[in-house]
């Protein structure tokens, strides 16, 4: 069975290092292209030690070129940062091909609002509207037929996924939104950094850009489509001393006569067509590790009948889940493959 | 220059480690007696290898004796498990001796909200009047005459301290507090169980007790006497894959028209005479290590003008801060020393 | 297509868990019996919360009954502690099943030596000789016909692979080698301890059990056959804070005349066809986590000229290669399989 | 009373830090000058957050200025990388300064040897001779006279104290030894880099610089010292994912006859009147937490009578007895202060 070839655009990073783990083991996906600026010509290998023996041990990397690109591939992930990440995707589009963009370039509608987050004018505004947003529960259909998409922030899906049900539902008041999230250092990317040397980050914890982080506006975004009307949250990350993993523990105000059974019968109804959502049993709480290398979004649903108060804690791992598996879910989708292709592994414990 | 003998009911645990570190320094305290039952005869060295070569290593444990401690010792450090500790102190207290509690059995003003909350009726509710909460910044003219200190739980100290100059001041709506908390894993505790073992956290995050947790009440108790008025606010802990620290971060409305520069300025006036704790400089955020092994609080003041919200983060270390050393700082003060005498180290970096 | 019927006697601990996420997703066996003296009736997602939504979910554990576990399977894994499992293995062997015995009760050939270094008489002599050592790149051939397997330890896997082609070729001194290893706690496996807790072992680092490890007879016995003499070697084992992932740094005095590239082209040939064992180019050392979640053993090269040695570090995944994925390699050999179905996936980084 | 003014020159960095928190707690010593060319000008507590509330927040930092150093202080800490030392030392001990240079420039007697290991011709051989090697069980006498320290190496300082007595009295055969090396990652310093960051550490476990780390002649040196003969050692690093600590692992070949209880002996009257070195009871061996923060070395001794050999392990802290509070012993004693002044506090736990 031949598989079908696919490219890979900015290959060094956490999240080009997940993809191309998944990308080794994919059934029906081909990793045809790399490409590295820094690293063109030499093997993926010694880039990535690990992957030699595996399936990917003989790519050589290439510079980013969109008609190479495009002769040689079908679809293209791009894992470059934010701002570069436009250029290259309305390039390769242009080549014809597929682009799944993990950067945060066309999650925003507006283009007044990515300029204000990120500091930054879109010079392809006209593509924003083509792209669509890559939460496979939400917009499949949409996927499938989109030629870009804009793949979810590592936040955004954590909270998105874990308030969709209350706000869809309006079991809660929309505008009294907390979201405590919780990062591993692998959010913070493979830059050299003094910030995020061991010794900084382990045994130790932090908060970081409370209230102004730029996901607040792809979550504001999103939760607005969901509850119908503009929606304005408080969300806080902060970074923990593990590799991988979010943790978002949300509060929000239930509406009146809501309690636990409510909300339990409407999150597990909701999410029954869902099987990568886990809604837990009553009285469980999600841990990083139970999600820890797959695309399952773990959902602990408490009600505090002292404050009147839904909280969730929605746990996903942020390099699949929140980055590269979700983008190689969109990639299914748009290549006509089953929406977990690839993705159906288990939790990797301990 | 002799120094003032003083014993330590309960030396196994975290906590009695942290006291038997803080004392083997201590300039005007000596550990005479360490107690338990189960090792009763063995040398402390036996138990704790890391004292061999300390002021501590040729003590000899013992039964916890009330009559030997009382003829032994001026001051006894209680570092027994809730329920327990209530029975002894009263032993001690009636030996003669002064008592710094660390368990939670003399915190709470009421006996029935103990009974709700710790599932056990109060065998000595005589001397809960009689018993001081242990918070230096507050309570030091009371703390220097008590006979029983019932020392701050280790979240209440970050989240009091986070949370007095804001209620004291009336900047914020008392109504609508959310307390997310992280503790590093030695508020656990040492025994021996699965959930708690390396495997289980490393690399790990998770909720637990959400809305529930008995540090509740505590909290509540003592922002209500802050806030002249009673007081219910949500309070989530979480466990960090770190040693020892807390971080709250703490989400309350603010007051109509209060902005920034004036909780920056009701904050540093508040603290000034405080040196423990450390308002930060605009636009800095706490950091669990940065307060390691020392009774610094540290807060960072977070102003979001979108939702109208102040965001305390509030950092100690759960066993120096929360626990031993700030029974030290209490004990300081009962035996007329300066509060802060033994406790002034820097903290540990990285 | 049908898949084979596998059981696994012993489900609670981290091997039983990592062969729980390995047979979640093989393509070729089925796990339908689980067993657990003390969790009998439940299902497997109640202990293991993260096989929710995979394959596993809907096992219900059972009493180990052999007739049982014989009618149901074709095969069974064994992860019960060593002492205990020969006995099952008897049972079920007698009962007409296959067994992978993960425990250390018919890995020496010597009822004697067993005795000597588990303290323990064996209560099956008359099995051992029918048991194969489960390393598949030694003894693939036996294995495919054995009833009986003997898996390797974790230990003794990196170090058997780790001087194999060295001793084979008479590259070093047999005399005179030490081995210092070094283990993620997942190997003190996932019982209720104070010695394994998160705040014992997260940043420290110990040795233990040195030159007195009950793997020393197992390396000894294995070397042996492949030097063709007896062989008495120096073991030293040390707990890693980290998860998975054992790195065994191997001394040994080269044979007069031996370089470092004869030791290379040595490696290179031997393992050739053994694409598990990487030997790494020459200046590149193994990292635990470049193997993380794998079959693959990594090796490193190293000649001292100044001191006449050889240096290897070999590093494994404890749990996947030293346990459990090796102990599926077998079963697939056993059954006809390719050795390396369902464990052919990349590791997981970071 | 007033304090001695010392200065520390090169104040980021790990040791630089540890410097910090050593001084800031110290009865005698004042810090009153701390130098940086990137951050001339502002106050050391912008640099180290954690220094605010201590006796060391409205230090300024100032340019490196060997007349201004020379007129403030009786003493400087030199924390500037090799290479770069050797000048400033030379400029400061020509000011008149008292000089404890953390770096690796006057360890080596041999200049030629310096240059071999260290890729640098040695601008400053003249001083050479006049540099006493800090460490205080050894040279006590010596550094109270000298003007120029040369603090050991942290690996050499664990090897050197855990070999010393059985090559003294001629325990072990001294061509055989193997220092098998593991270090927390503050050992690499606090350089941006990608290999020290977070997500490459933690979690994991590799060597380096086997047979060729520049710590190797320092060791030969002193351990040439110690046996009175020249000494080749083959010694080998690893990282370990800890903050602080080194424990090593020490493989030698026993003398003729030597047996446990004479190594014992040795080692026991050899560190009677050193109490920093704690020669732990039989059975038991070291753990980097037991020496957390503090001066101990504590050495277990194993004797493997299979294969005639002496394992000692060793372990200390690297940033305070392996770098910092190694020079402030050093330093002690140049001024006549107690070797332990500021440096008695018990280990850290957990």
């Amino acid at each position: 069975m031949s598989r079908i070839p696919v490219g890979l655009v900015g290959v060094t990073g956490y999240t080009g290092m997940e993809l191309a783990r998944l990308l080794a083991a994919h059934p029906s996906l081909e990793l045809v292209r790399a490409t590295s600026r820094t690293d063109a010509g030499k093997r993926l290998a010694e880039i990535y030690p690990f992957v030699q023996g595996t399936r990917l041990e003989s790519i050589v990397l290439t510079e980013p070129d969109p008609a190479d690109l495009a002769k040689a591939c079908e679809l293209a992930f791009l894992a470059v940062p934010h701002g570069a990440a436009m250029d290259t995707a309305a390039e390769l589009l242009a080549a014809g091909l597929r682009v799944v963009d993990l950067s945060a370039d066309f999650r925003l509608h507006s283009p007044e609002v990515y300029a204000q987050w990120y500091g930054l004018e879109h010079r392809h505004p006209g593509l924003i509207p083509t792209a669509v947003y890559g939460l496979p529960e939400r917009y499949a259909e949409a996927i499938a037929k989109a030629r870009l998409i804009a793949n979810p922030g590592c936040y955004p899906t954590s909270i998105i996924l874990g308030l969709w049900p209350a706000l869809a539902k309006a079991l809660v008041n929309p505008e009294d939104i907390v979201c405590d999230s919780k990062s591993g250092t692998s959010g913070a990317g493979r830059k050299a950094g003094v910030a995020t040397l061991f010794c900084e980050i382990h045994d130790s914890f932090r908060a970081y850009s409370l209230a102004s982080h730029r996901h607040t506006p792809e979550i504001e975004q999103e939760l607005g489509a969901v509850a119908g009307r503009e929606m304005t949250v408080s969300f806080n990350p902060h970074i923990l001393p593990i590799d991988r993993g979010i943790l978002s523990t949300i509060y929000a105000k239930l509406a009146p006569g809501v309690g636990l059974d409510a909300v339990r019968l409407a999150y597990e109804e909701h999410y029954r067509p869902h099987p990568w959502v886990r809604v837990l049993p009553k009285g469980k709480l999600p841990e990083t590790r139970f999600v820890r290398g797959t695309m399952f979004c773990d959902i602990g649903l408490v009600v505090d009948p002292r404050t009147d108060r839904l909280i969730v804690c929605s746990a996903i791992d942020n390099l699949c889940r929140g980055a590269s598996g979700q983008a190689l879910a969109c990639a299914n989708l748009m290549l006509g493959l089953p929406v977990d292709e690839g993705l159906a592994s288990a939790p990797f414990m301990p």
